[in-house]
């Protein structure tokens, strides 16, 4: 797998990772490329410098800002052992995200969850995007620093999040007022893909259905954007 | 003007835009679109129809959805005419987006602004995502439902809303926490660009800095995603 662009690689040479080298543009003499240059040779890793030209190929554009890093593929977290690392924590936090299909909300999704301190993501393995070199791109990096598991049925593991004591909510259009549930303790938030929306039936396995108060015209939010309401005023009661 | 998809012309056909003539793709039977139809057509719209074909080479893709209309160009609001709007407003409430350069980012960001009942979104006329088709179509139309205005100097801008009595903070890392600050009363809020955020002297020209407490190891958000957490936080705090 390759991650491009200075900030992805910067925040996957923070991670443990397997990172096989480090391709770089010759030349470079600004102070982050040099910063970057350093941090990588005193992690250990192999930098090899070349023309821009190679690093456009590698990438298939020149979007890469004069870095490519090799890793290997993406490391999901077992859905049980996710489980297992929130079992005995009381401010569990979960995102369950039902039938993401693009790839840029699917990043943008994991960066809200990584930026929130969120424990874990669980996605489905049917009809979602996967973490790709480009869903990692667009999250910055930040799928380095999630746990993100996936299931076949989405359904099930909500079923197993409530048994394991998360209030588990849907984020979704025609439910009670996001801002007055209360989203202290154990929670898992559900949010559903552009078109779809959270899965009907999966909607009836949560304990309720949150929704954001809209007052405009065209009453949908991004589905990123939605999420990043919702986690963030979990955040906000979590620090009263 | 082209706008396509099914959502983006359902929205602009609820406007007084002036729309030329909607192209539907031969042979739609589903609800959604014969509904859809009937609506443009009872607006007195001329609807012409062709072979999907057509519609692809019209649209560079077969992302239309069966609908594309044609439409004038988008009127952005002058901001003078903003200011007036909002003069007597109590609940006065503006965004001026800051360097916005990627057109997903701006639509993402009308949408948010749209959805939250913003009163207007202030831009820059240089170094910034303009309302073009594409920018109508991530918004899904909300373009159509929210008072742009577009001027040379974001700073004297902010100057000028000041001016008008509202209380003006810029989203960015470094301020006061968001979640303390009363977001009450007549407001605007200044979001910055992905890699810039908002520029340093139109920080200064701000009557604060708000932030989103952040807990992971990446610590930015998406542009629009950072909006959607302030707005919809005065929006909570208006509701109480």
């Amino acid at each position: 797998m390759k991650i491009w662009g200075k900030n992805a690689v910067a925040e996957l040479i923070k991670t443990d990772k397997t990172v096989d080298k480090i391709l770089v543009v010759n030349g470079l003499r600004d102070e982050q490329s040099r910063d970057l240059i350093k941090q990588a040779k005193a992690r250990g890793y192999k930098v090899q410098f070349a023309e821009k030209a190679v690093l456009d190929k590698e990438c298939g554009s020149s979007k890469h800002q004069g870095f490519i890093a090799y890793t290997s593929d993406f490391k999901y977290t077992e859905f049980e052992d996710l489980l297992s690392s929130v079992a005995s924590k009381e401010n569990a936090f979960l995102v369950v995200a039902d039938g993401i299909e693009d790839p840029h909300n699917l990043g943008s999704i994991i960066r809200v969850c990584e930026c929130a301190g969120v424990d874990g993501l669980v996605i489905g393995k049917h009809r979602s995007a996967q973490v790709t070199d480009s869903v990692m791109r667009i999250s910055e990096g930040s799928a380095n620093h999630l746990k993100i598991s996936r299931v076949v049925n989405l359904n099930n593991a909500v079923e197993k999040i409530k048994d394991s004591g998360l209030w588990t909510y849907a984020l979704e259009l025609g439910g009670q007022n996001l801002y007055k549930q209360d989203l202290k303790g154990k929670i898992c938030l559900v949010i559903g893909g552009e078109d779809t929306g959270v899965n009907k039936l999966t909607q009836k396995k949560c304990d309720g259905v949150l929704t954001i108060p809209l007052s405009g015209k065209v009453n949908s939010l991004n589905a990123s954007v939605a999420l990043g309401v919702g986690v963030f005023e979990a955040v906000r009661q979590r620090s009263l």
